[in-house]
């Protein structure tokens, strides 16, 4: 299965690429930019949809569903906001095709031309706050609290399968508050949600921050985020929450009536993660051998093989597989007996390996004679012989352990690859060597955009917690309060 | 809450609207024929899509997602299929705005025009058929059995919240079979379990049926259809199974090497049903009270109500409500403690019964003193007091007699409001007074044309397992085997 496939060592761009191909996950499609998520990509994503899903009610928030398009003159109302999105924006001009001249195709029907042309949504702000203001009239109205599960399109023009497509899937939470501080608040939760998906169920360690000016989102007054290293030792942006502040509340008049009769402006949050986050999972844990799955969202926990030369061998190894699995399934996981004769086991070993399964159990005639059976971790790659009565009960502990070690693995990775640097030529040497640079700066964008030209690396974020400390700044040797985390960026 | 409502009576079609927006399920954006749904619209088409998908996974099928945009010469290379949805086909025609020449608002860049137009998706089978392609080589490929849940675009002129609108969402299975028989057995098969959702979750009766050749789907075979028919003796179609032939594998190429060598055109289903679901199940359970929800798809099972005069009583109260709450929590259902001192326990009162939240628990001060419960359920609207300690134990069983006693009602309808008749004269008469009108038909396009210019009532569907009868068509005279269903319809 992984014969001709690139090593990380060879060509990581290539490896990535290909991995995504070969397991099943995504692929290009003919529409520039656009992918299609098979249904193995689609499954994990699925997984981390249900657990996030899950998390944003714990927080009691609630989902609902807005346009597709957005009308071009909505996206104008706030400055940063149509400064960030329109370079990007599919147009919709009409709304009906007709059949051509020599009827073999369709040409689009110059008489249906819309009046105001639509945009695909790259972000629902502007739609969104465009009906909060119908909501909300008085403080009784507020919060609101509503999270919506949808496609964005932003026409990139260089794009990567789930790390840059034209296309994507996300969530995008919208919240309206009374107050400075609830929004502020409620922003920084989020932000504590997103990274307790990512360090909990994706296995990454991330660093919580927020960006520079010039890094945040278009509209947004603060934009929270957690970033993550991949194994290139390149960053990636794995989740942002925005305090909006007043920004859209004013762009599309939405005053509510304090408790004091007051008029005020709404206060707002949005935050959103994406099928992105697919890539930092694909980059964070998989290896030559192809995808690693941590086990908490693996669409199947544990493949059974079966190795057999007759029926009567078949026979009897399947019953005992099919005990091991019910066992298993009464415990909450999920289970694949592969007993297909269109493919031989070690094709079934490589498949499963190649696509990330967390364990795999085979069992041949040896094993029934020594009541054993042979347990794989993808993880480790390691085997082991177990009773082939207590596997069903080793598993739980094992899917467990995998958890813990791909994020151990990941977290001493990025801990390795983090730098503190003093001077500019010890920062050109991190940066060019890769990982996390953590460095004094001195606050200003200009300096922030020479380092980009000079060396391609952004600032990720200011460190939440970052611990006070006098310096200089590695570029212009101004004064520093703080270091800031720099690195070159998916 | 009720008051100025209109009931069904004085306008039917006035009635759905208003209680669509006044129950919070879902309203008008400012962009044509797109709806915003709401939290509590959304929460239940959440509740329909979790046991659909469940459903679909069980029955063997996979998700996966395509892209939202079909490039436009797709669209034509099926005959039928271009037929059915140029007509009505948002177009992207550009991909970036500019800033106009004062600088206030933005123009589509007229440099950035695509190459070829792309297509908002009304449907996904070229998309679809089109990667399939490259996915099916030989018989081991097949079956392909994937659903996708996605929001499409059909540009209606005419549109009603959740029946019709520009925007909606869905589901969209698409399966690939080595033979004709499996794929009208998959047909089949999905057809049967959208009939089995509708009644057993949704509590709404449905005649399972085949469309005439007029009224199938662009590019089907065979149209297979559950109808259902609303309060107003209207009819609706509730969801869709086609079996598609070679259509799509012709026009995509799609062919696959069979177990004996040989190059056969793959065949193809594929089924659907939306949003508009929601428009069925409002229309069929509600009533000039608001709401009414089948307790299987409602958001909250039970709300609970204290009432009380000083804080004495509302801690008393609170605590035995809690009890209550986690006693059902425990067995499964969602519970509503509406403990907010900012609404009188009468205006909650009417909200949940607007809202249709099957049962409500009010306590007050005498309860406490007794012992007991007010329990009052949405569906009869009656109420009963009961033992305050066992109403955790009465609630699951009143909430299955409410979920049999809707299907039983709307059943009773059905079946009350369906008429044979045998004559033009009565088909006129009958078709004028609603309702289903099961007739003989002669089989031709012609006749159910003029039957519809006259009547305005179309062929729902030639029911399954019909039982063949000799007749004669109540329009031409002519000889017919079986009775057909006429009815108007959304």
């Amino acid at each position: 299965m992984a014969k001709d496939f690139t090593t990380r060592e060879q060509d990581y761009s290539k490896w990535y690429n290909e991995l995504v191909v070969r397991a099943d996950l995504a692929e290009s499609s003919d529409v520039r930019g656009c992918m299609v998520i098979k249904p193995h990509g689609y499954a994990i994503w699925e997984n981390m949809q249900s657990q996030l899903d899950k998390m944003f009610k714990q927080t009691g928030h609630s989902n609902a569903y807005f346009p597709l398009f957005i009308p071009k003159s909505y996206l104008s109302k706030e400055a940063d906001h149509v400064e960030g999105f329109a370079k990007e924006a599919a147009v919709v001009t009409h709304y009906r095709l007709k059949n051509d001249e020599d009827g073999k195709g369709v040409v689009v029907d110059p008489e249906a031309k819309l009046e105001e042309e639509l945009i695909v949504r790259p972000t629902s702000e502007t739609i969104i706050w465009n009906s909060y203001r119908k909501w909300i009239q008085s403080y009784r109205d507020l919060p609101i609290k509503l999270n919506q599960w949808a496609n964005v399109v932003r026409w990139e023009m260089r794009t990567r399968l789930f790390l840059r497509t034209a296309e994507f899937l996300w969530q995008e939470g919208h919240t309206a508050h009374a107050t400075k501080d609830e929004a502020i608040e409620e922003a920084e939760q989020m932000l504590e949600v997103y990274a307790k998906f990512a360090e909990k169920y994706m296995a990454i360690p991330v660093v919580k921050g927020i960006k520079t000016e010039s890094e945040r989102f278009a509209g947004a007054l603060e934009t929270y985020c957690i970033e993550a290293l991949m194994q290139d030792g390149k960053a990636l942006q794995a989740g942002t929450s925005h305090f909006l502040g007043q920004n859209f509340a004013k762009a599309f008049d939405v005053k509510y009536a304090s408790k004091e009769g007051k008029e005020e402006y709404v206060w707002a949050t949005s935050w959103g993660v994406s099928t992105r986050l697919m890539g930092a999972l694909i980059m964070t844990h998989s290896d030559d051998n192809g995808l690693v799955i941590p086990p908490k969202l693996a669409p199947i926990h544990v493949a059974i093989v079966p190795i057999y030369k007759n029926d009567e061998q078949f026979e009897a190894i399947s019953k005992k597989a099919k005990e091991i699995k019910e066992k298993l399934e009464d415990k909450g996981f999920i289970v694949r007996f592969d007993d297909r004769d269109t493919h031989k086991p070690g094709w079934k070993f490589a498949e499963y390996e190649f696509k990330g399964v967390p364990t795999r159990i085979a069992i041949g005639p040896k094993d029934m004679e020594k009541g054993t059976v042979e347990l794989a971790r993808r993880d480790t790659l390691e085997k082991q012989f177990v009773p082939m009565d207590e596997v069903a009960d080793i598993i739980p502990g094992l899917l467990d352990e995998i958890q813990e070690n791909l994020f151990d693995r990941a977290k001493k990775f990025r801990d390795e690859n983090t730098t503190e640097v003093d001077n500019w030529e010890d920062f050109k040497k991190a940066i060019k060597k890769g990982g996390f640079v953590s460095a004094h700066w001195d606050g200003t964008a200009e300096t922030e955009n020479k380092i980009k030209e000079s060396t391609k690396a952004t600032i990720r974020c200011i460190p939440l917690n970052n611990k006070k400390e006098d310096g200089k700044c590695v570029f212009s040797g101004n004064p520093s309060k703080e270091r800031v985390l720099f690195a070159k960026a998916y």
